[in-house]
């Protein structure tokens, strides 16, 4: 079958990957349309070790594995658990110590024809759900995660740093509970921040931005150290910190890599919260009954067999989403 | 007076330093006793962009400022305050936002015949509390500090990175709140886990330590980019690290420096909480009434004529607390 793979840090197109063997509690999906994700260019980096499939975000149909399932559209959740760990038994499946991860770790991913998936992961969409809208369920779970583990009340003047794919997504879910005139996204891209602004929700560029330890709680989705940097100088004295991002630190050595400097988190006594995976029904419910916005989202849409130009092109900061075909 | 002086990244022994005027608030304190701290070594590298007198831990009496006080033996919280910021009003003071903090941030240290401190920060000594016991107040209310942000329980188990000074503190307050067998200290020096073992906590030396993420609560006292790498990879899934460690980033490009992986907070969704300075009251009481042992914790004594001597003496592996006899 066709697929995107990463091999000793390179990836390459080739039309000839074996197709996969569903294990038999797994479903195989035909692949419609994937998402590239900031983490996926981390992996190529060297995060996580991975080598594979690349792919975690996607939209396709069951066609082997389930008769009741036979033809239904689906997402998948990514995280493939024993249900036998500590972290299992203790209701932190999504922490179990032997799970493998779509496209991540262990398990081949979405850029290609054909997946497995274990039967549970997977959510059936309604018809009303359309493949560009649905293929946002991933990143829009991981943003609903943020206020699963952080409540967010109205007295609480919020900021999201990093105006990316999650940074758009995650305003409008903090937006939506704690009171759009608390919520500023913070970014540097006038295009995207405009997104937001057309929802209500105050954008500011990072070079007009007065970087001060005065925000109740402070949400990295920057992907990148120097965003991380920037978000840990914005946290109040014991306020909070959520921190989506994680990166390559096989980055280190290279000329534009910075190191970070965490003395604010101790000096302000701050919190912070390592934030991942999260509800997968609560976002497709979420963008089925239309609450959040996703429409422009997509930037570019590529051919599978052209996905070694779409990372390329994922990569360009005027970008947003950008989605493969099957 | 004698004084020892950091300027321009250079630490000078004076004798010919001004004396401190104290302020209307303020009291002359005539110093006794001082500790290293590995802030203070930190500050010399860069940290916090201090000069002026160095020093924080410490022990004197009472000379000028308040009849009552006068001739009392004290020792005092290094944080000096507005009282009329908005931490301040919101019961926060340690975060003044417009805080000097002695010896750290715009006020003269104690590695000095005299110092001046407000008087809202001193605490009297009873004659029970020798010098040599009482210069531990400081670093003791820091390690209580823990128990504070974080309430340990019996199921809890707990693991010290670091065993230097905070680190031996630390184990023992937090053995007293969740049962010795439950608390483990994690370092790279034997003489030092065996301090910890006299007192029925169990040391572990790094090179023979598993490197799982187990624990349920870390503390990092390590004071090292490394040991904090070290404290991130053992945190369980939805475990907690608190970060007592400082360092001064401007060691990066310094042939030592490591920088620091922190994907696995991420990944394992940890809440790390950020720890300062601690309840000085707690911690007079605590070593009044002798709950936690000290001593064979001063290692090397110094006169303050030899303090740039003492400086580099603290930096060596095998010491524990140097002190400067003033």
């Amino acid at each position: 079958m066709q697929a995107l793979v990463l091999a000793n840090g390179k990836v390459e197109y080739t039309r000839s990957y074996p197709e996969p063997k569903p294990e038999s509690d797994e479903l195989l999906i035909a692949v419609e349309l994937a998402g590239i994700c900031a983490t996926d260019l981390e992996i190529i980096k060297g995060y996580m070790g991975f080598s594979g499939v690349l792919g975690h975000e996607f939209v396709g149909t069951v066609v082997k594995g389930a008769r009741d399932l036979m033809g239904k559209r689906v997402v998948a959740e990514i995280n493939c658990v024993c249900g036998k760990c500590d972290m299992c038994h203790s209701g932190l499946s999504n922490h179990c110590r032997e799970r493998k991860v779509i496209g991540i770790k262990g398990h081949d991913g979405a850029f290609a024809e054909y997946l497995a998936v274990p039967r549970r992961n997977v959510h059936v969409l309604g018809n009303t759900l359309s493949n560009e809208t649905a293929i946002f369920v991933e990143p829009l779970a991981a943003a609903m995660q943020i206020v699963q583990q952080v409540p967010i009340e109205d007295r609480h003047k919020v900021i999201v740093v990093g105006d990316g794919r999650l940074g758009l997504l995650a305003v409008q879910v903090l937006a939506a509970a704690g009171g759009k005139g608390n919520v500023v996204l913070l970014g540097r891209h006038e295009h995207k921040l405009t997104f937001a602004e057309k929802r209500g929700i105050q954008g500011i560029l990072l070079d007009d931005m007065l970087i001060k330890p005065q925000w109740d709680v402070v949400v990295d989705c920057s992907g990148s150290p120097e965003g991380f940097e920037t978000a840990c100088k914005l946290v109040r004295p014991r306020g909070k910190l959520i921190l989506k991002s994680t990166w390559a630190t096989e980055s280190v050595g290279r000329a534009d890599f910075r190191p970070v400097d965490i003395s604010p988190l101790v000096i302000n006594e701050v919190t912070l919260i390592g934030s991942r995976c999260g509800p997968f029904a609560n976002a497709v419910n979420a963008l089925t009954a239309k609450q959040v916005e996703t429409n422009g989202l997509i930037t570019s849409r590529f051919k599978l067999a052209q996905g070694v130009e779409a990372l390329e092109k994922a990569k360009e900061a005027e970008q947003i989403k950008v989605v493969l075909e099957i």
